[in-house]
């Protein structure tokens, strides 16, 4: 099952913004069986973000987009949206609740602007939001869970429980274990793991991180071991054992020197 | 002009790495005076590496990626960038010896996976790696400068003094500023500089971004303004006249209250 992540927003593609959020939706939808298989950074313009969630949504299980649903006049994910699909735009009672008390605790009158947050496409469901005031949205699009969240990271975390439980699979279980060796380069390691990969194959992933010790200039090397499985046990059982070849394997880089 | 950047890695996909390359790299683009259109997060796999260069170079004046240089066998941007493109892979001579000469430092011997990174596409230049091994490479590709970076931070950043070299522009200036003001909401100020934009035109941009101070609760707001131009004096012009007209906008709300 594929997923993919849209963050929009100039400051993103400008560098003003670190692409933190793309991170947190890419471990949640990873952790729950998915391959994350794309991720796109758009501009706060129409086009590029309904051309961004067509793409996406015609080629995915799941797509999750973050960023453009404030009051100003450059939040404009949730029309870009509704336009690039056809739907319209109407008013979520709730959401208009929520958001018109939300301001009126706080002595605000209702202007356009915040009306404007409570406008969603029809036939979408509002996910509310507990931190701030723009609510997200979920919908289903010919099979495609489409969720679009907002841009401030403490918003949008409130709303990856809502997430988790729309997209939460059977029968996938997901296993991931790290071992740190030391005084080995990435390129003597590499064609013993390439032969492991070889040989596990598919529900198997090996990945090695490089980094040296600022105080002791040794080298360090994260090898990450991901298993995917149909049972918990088994996802274990494969990196227990991925576990012990690879320990196998540094002992006898180590003894050849 | 147009700039795209991409980043390659499942490493970035499942969110174990949060993509401050990009960042870094975008402000370079942005303050160079390209308009950074597109970010693309790809996985390490030949089809989507390829699709994602073939794409972006088709729409941008310069595409820089990071990712995918190093010795192991998921390592495939420069493969997949040449497959894609029809280019031959060639044993770069300087390449080579740098990468040698560091192995040799470090009492490595030159096998397969380290010789595989001094392999560039025919007609590239590299870049020379300062601080690790694996060297960049710069390509014009019918008027598109592609420039492939490492993705390791530290080697990525010491390479982006030759990027901002080759793309620098004559006659495009600059200027940036924030003003941060208190006690005023996004929505509430929105319509203000909705028409400040309107007025100004494409040579500037406004953009708000909310924050609440955690200790007094007071909700601040950034307003950045961004101009750009052809003379350095006219862009500080036009930044000095928006803020003396934010100021006065923001004065007028504090006393309708």
């Amino acid at each position: 099952l594929r997923a993919a992540i849209i963050t929009i927003g100039n400051e993103i593609l400008k560098g003003k913004t670190i692409n933190s959020n793309a991170a947190e939706i890419g471990r949640l939808l990873y952790f729950s069986g998915y391959e994350v298989w794309r991720g796109l950074m758009v501009p706060d313009r129409e086009e590029d973000i309904g051309q961004a969630f067509r793409e996406m949504c015609s080629k995915s299980d799941v797509v999750v987009s973050t960023g453009g649903l404030g009051p100003t006049f450059d939040d404009i994910t949730v029309e870009s949206f509704a336009a690039e699909f056809g739907f319209q735009l109407v008013l979520n009672k709730e959401a208009y609740e929520d958001i018109k008390n939300r301001s009126t605790a706080k002595g605000l009158p209702m202007t356009k602007e915040r009306e404007k947050m409570a406008y969603v496409p029809k036939g979408a469901k509002i996910i509310r939001n507990t931190v701030g005031t723009a609510p997200g949205i979920y919908m289903n699009i010919g099979g495609c869970k489409v969720f679009i969240l907002p841009g401030v990271p403490s918003e949008m975390r409130a709303m990856l429980d809502f997430v988790g439980r729309k997209i939460r699979l059977e029968n996938s279980f997901y296993k991931e274990e790290s071992i740190i060796v030391t005084g080995i380069y990435e390129a003597t390691i590499a064609p013993y793991i390439s032969d492991l990969m070889k040989k596990y194959g598919d529900e198997v992933y090996i990945k090695t991180h490089p980094s040296v010790s600022p105080l002791s200039g040794e080298s360090h090397l994260e090898i990450e071991i991901s298993a995917h499985s149909d049972k918990p046990e088994k996802a274990e059982e494969i990196i227990s054992r991925l576990k012990e070849e690879i320990m196998r394997i540094s002992e006898s880089i180590h003894k050849l020197k």
